[in-house]
Parts: C-alpha cells; sequence; structure tokens
C-alpha cells in the first residue's frame, strides 16, 4: 500500500483513463482509440457548454453493475436534453471493446472485492452543425475511492440555494438530467477539501431538508425497536437525482423484510442515526464519519451488508 | 444574400473557428493551432464536468470590445472557481495571434459596421491531475446573428425554478460565475425553439420577476415623458450574470443624461415599454418582437442609438 493511503488525500489525480471507445456518430460501430491522444474540438458543445449527459459505473471482475438502470438513467437523460443514445446493444459492443483493451482492475486492498473498473458513458451534442456522439472510458478505481470505503468520509452540510423540488415539470431545466454540466458539484466537494472536510452534502436552504451528495445519495439507517434497520433517504421525487445504488440497495433491503423510508431528512435525523452513507456507483457505500465536524454513528456491519446488496451478494 | 436569411433558422450551425490558441497550461507561451483538429483529453474536466470558465466577445475591424470589462469578468469567474487565469497580456497575445491568422470577419448585410468576429476566451481545468489550461477562438460573426438584429427575435418567458438571488454568498453554487456548465441556457433555447419562439428569457417561478435571457442580458425602455428615455434592466445585485452589454449601454446612457433604474421588471413592464431589447457582446442589441407571442414595441432609431452605445461611437 503506497504511504499516506490510509488518509484520503483531499485531491489526487485520478488514475487516467486505460481505455476509451468513441461512437461517433451516435449509430456508428463502437470504434476504440488511445486514451491519451486528443479526439474532443475546442468547439465540442459539450465542453463549451457542458451540454451533454453522462453515468459512472462499476465493473467488478469484467461485470458491469446495474447496467441496466444506468441505461435507463441514461436514457431518461438524453431525451430530457434532446440527444439520441446510442443503443444497449451499442453500448455493451463499447463495455466488452473497452474492457478487453484495458488493463487490469484495481483490487481494494482492506476488502477484496476483484479486480475494480470505473467506467463512464457519455453523450455530447458534438460541434455546432455537426453530429452528437458518444465515448465510454475504462479506468482502474482510484486508491482515493478504496481509502474512502475503509476510513468513511467526513462532509459538510452546504446550502443548495434552492430546493430542486422546485424544477420539477420545468423541462427547460433539465430536472432529473445527469449532465455534463456539473460545475457546481465539483465547487461543492472543492469547498469541502479546503474546509477540512471530504465531501459535502446539500440541503434546501429555507428548512435545511437533506437533498444528496455532491456526487452521490444519502442513506442512513435507524434502528428503532433493536431489530432489523429501517433505511432512509431523502424523497427522490423532490428534484434529487435517482440514486441507482440507492435504489438497488433499498430494492434488496424490502427483499430482506426491511422497512425503507423516503425522508423528509433532517441535520438531526443524520446524527440520530445508527450510520450514515453516501452511496454511488463505484464508492458503493461509504461511511460518514462527521457532519459539520459532529461525528455521526457508524455500523461496519451494516456497510458490509449494503455492500453485498449493492453486489448482489448474499448477505453477510 | 443566401436563401432564407430574412428569417433566422431555429438551430443553424455556426460557423466553424477561423483560429484557435491554446494556453497550455496557463502561463505557456500561446500557441496557434489548427482550430480543425482535435486538442482535448476526453478525461478533460472541461468536458466531463463542465468545470471552467469562458467569455464571449465582439471584434469589429480587428479591435476587441469591452476587452478590459470581460477579462475583470473572467477573472472573478475564474477566481471563484478556483482556476488560475492567463494574464491579460497573454490573452492580448492570444488574441493578436489568433485574428492575424484568422480570416477575414463577416459583414451584416443590413447595417455594415466593418468585418465581424465572435471571440471565445475559455479556462479549463484540465485532466485529473493535469494542469489547468485555456484557450481562444475567432470565427466569423454567424449569419444567424446579423438576421437577429435586423428582424429581432420573439421570446418566451421561462420559469427559472428559484430566484438565482438565494444563491447569492453562497461560493459553491458560484453565484455570478460564467461557467462552461451552460446545459441549462441551451435547453432553454431549445425549448423556445421548440415552441416556435428564438429566444428565451428566464423569470422566477413565484412571482415571474424577469431576470436574464438564457445568453443575454435584458433591457428596455420607457418613455415617461416622451423626452428623453428611461433605460431599466433587472436588478443585476439579484443573481443575474451582470452584463458587460447591458453595462456598457447604461454608461453611455448616464453621460447623455438619460436616466436608468434597476428593476424590479415583471412582464406587464415590458408589454409597457416602448422598446425591449436582448443584449450581449456580438449580438448587440436585439430587439425582441414579442414575448409569449404578443407583440412588444420596437424603436429602430433608438436600437441604432443603443448599438453606438456598444460600438463606442457618436450617437447618431
Amino acid at each position: 500500500m503506497s504511504p499516506g493511503a490510509g488518509t484520503p488525500a483531499p485531491s489526487p489525480a485520478a488514475p487516467g483513463p486505460a481505455a476509451a471507445v468513441l461512437i461517433s456518430p451516435i449509430g456508428a460501430p463502437p470504434r476504440l482509440v488511445d486514451p491519451h491522444e486528443a479526439h474532443v474540438s475546442l468547439e465540442d458543445q459539450g465542453l463549451t457548454r457542458g451540454d451533454g449527459v453522462f453515468e459512472t459505473l462499476h465493473v467488478l471482475d469484467g461485470t458491469a453493475y446495474k447496467l441496466d438502470a444506468h441505461l435507463v438513467r441514461l436514457g431518461h437523460s438524453a431525451g430530457t436534453a434532446q440527444l439520441p443514445a446510442p443503443s444497449a446493444d451499442a453500448w455493451r459492443e463499447a463495455l466488452a471493446t473497452a474492457l478487453a483493451a484495458a488493463g487490469p482492475g484495481a483490487r481494494d486492498p482492506s476488502a477484496d472485492l476483484g479486480a475494480e473498473h470505473t467506467v463512464k458513458l457519455s453523450i455530447s451534442r458534438g460541434v455546432p452543425g455537426d453530429q452528437p456522439w458518444a465515448w465510454l472510458t475504462v479506468a482502474p478505481v482510484p486508491k482515493r475511492t478504496f481509502a474512502a470505503r475503509r476510513t468513511g468520509v467526513s462532509v459538510v452540510l452546504l446550502e443548495r440555494g434552492h430546493d430542486p423540488a422546485e424544477d420539477t415539470g420545468l423541462p427547460w431545466l433539465l430536472p432529473g438530467v445527469k449532465t455534463l454540466s456539473y460545475a457546481v458539484n465539483m465547487a461543492a466537494v472543492r469547498y469541502a477539501h479546503a474546509h477540512g472536510a471530504q465531501d459535502a452534502v446539500f440541503m434546501t436552504s429555507t428548512d435545511h431538508r437533506i437533498l444528496e451528495g455532491a456526487t452521490s445519495s444519502v442513506v442512513c439507517a435507524r434502528h428503532d425497536d433493536g431489530a432489523a434497520p429501517t433505511l432512509l433517504t431523502p424523497e427522490p421525487s423532490r428534484g434529487v437525482l435517482p440514486g441507482t445504488s440507492q435504489a438497488r440497495i433499498f430494492d434488496a433491503a424490502r427483499e430482506r423484510g426491511w422497512a425503507v423510508d423516503y425522508g423528509p431528512l433532517y441535520p438531526e435525523d443524520l446524527f440520530a442515526a445508527s450510520a450514515v452513507w453516501l452511496t454511488s456507483s463505484v464508492r458503493l457505500a461509504v461511511p460518514v464519519t462527521s457532519v459539520d465536524g459532529r461525528p455521526v454513528a457508524s455500523d461496519p456491519q451494516l456497510t458490509r451488508t449494503l455492500t453485498d446488496f449493492l453486489l448482489g451478494r448474499p448477505g453477510r
């Protein structure tokens, strides 16, 4: 293990892509390209306007997790943004091509689940007057993700300025669309780092209702009667991006007979919880260790169970 | 004049860049590159996260207008987004290099002001682990801009979902920063086109207070006493991007002894106005001909005067 891997660095470089495939224009056969070469024009509207959509997904030992859920959400994003999307078959072919060309995945040193890759699927509107295009990149999961899984993360609560539920029903605001326009999400994470925390969770400005992490969903557990936990997450219909990992965890919990509940959640609910996690495809379920500098409870056994839910493994 | 130039097409292709200069990394000497080649990585955070800032400016007969104001706003954007910015000297050198390499500008067939170029200055955070970089592109002003100046544009009012004033004081929301994350602005323009209009103006969802155009400021004129007009624009401190063109127009109007006023403006104020414009650097002052399908007044003489204000010419 490299020195300092025990404490996630504030902003380490992610490893570059190990393989990249272009689908350009959309409808063309997936084409393996050198990930270290430039492929994008200075006039591409994905670059100049953040005008595109994406998904990030997790590959373990060559198998993509929740691929259908990601393709459904990508299709919704592209449709709302009036972008074409490659077919599921084209994405599957692109993924297989990229994985075959990529190096081995990275292994989590503290919980070796297998060889892990991060995969990004993106669609850009392209150069004005030209056609939209798509690309897929594969990279080993970065060490900081493994560190976060092991040590958990401290988070700060940041006001979102407005309730994103106000965007519902206004399609020009692209509600629920995972666009390439993520500058605010990235700024929130930088703000967290600059203030001694490792990640950011948004809340409404008015009543401080918990919304979502900057690039994750928020899930917490409550043990009302000491028996099975109740899992909670903020109401997904209220302008929060519906998390594919949160949904998978809740589906598995329901199958096990656990209660699940959809907020509203407030900061005091996080402090009263028996555990709090940020969930997303590659990080899986990362325990939150503190909120605004104040410790929150954690439950390593339940973290392992949620990870099993995500990986479709029999519960430990 | 090409066929159909009298009616702006909904979404015509802009001409590609005539010249491009990279400043990569920031601090390196500006370097002329082929604008038709790819220069950007699939992993560039300007592309994958809309994580960067930009300015668009107008060059007429080789002279950049409001260059200092644009560099000040770009510096503010970069500073708030924690990005480095090239020095003013580096940008001036990049601009001179690109203009020398670019073809002739385009001429507005109905109001030949000279040879006109659109210039974009952009900064991206770059590939993770690598350094931020900047670029400048020069292109002839597109015909649709000339058409809009001549015929004016119809606009739809679109709810912004929230009052952007709520973002003030929350730096992680990048208030007042002109980021590359413009997906919503572009979606608003597409929505306008799909609904028979040519551009979009945002208003608050709650009280329908006018905010700004999707990529422009809103300015209107009122003739209270039939003498000099009063120019009005929405209060710039309330989360609206401060427009360099609006500011230049108001400065010149004040010098001429006209009254200027900063909202609040509501839809009824647009219908009561003696003229309404969308203002931005390259389009200059484009008359609004209708709002939500209902005609608004225009004043061709005053449009010419505002254009003169923007170009620093003696009033006609």
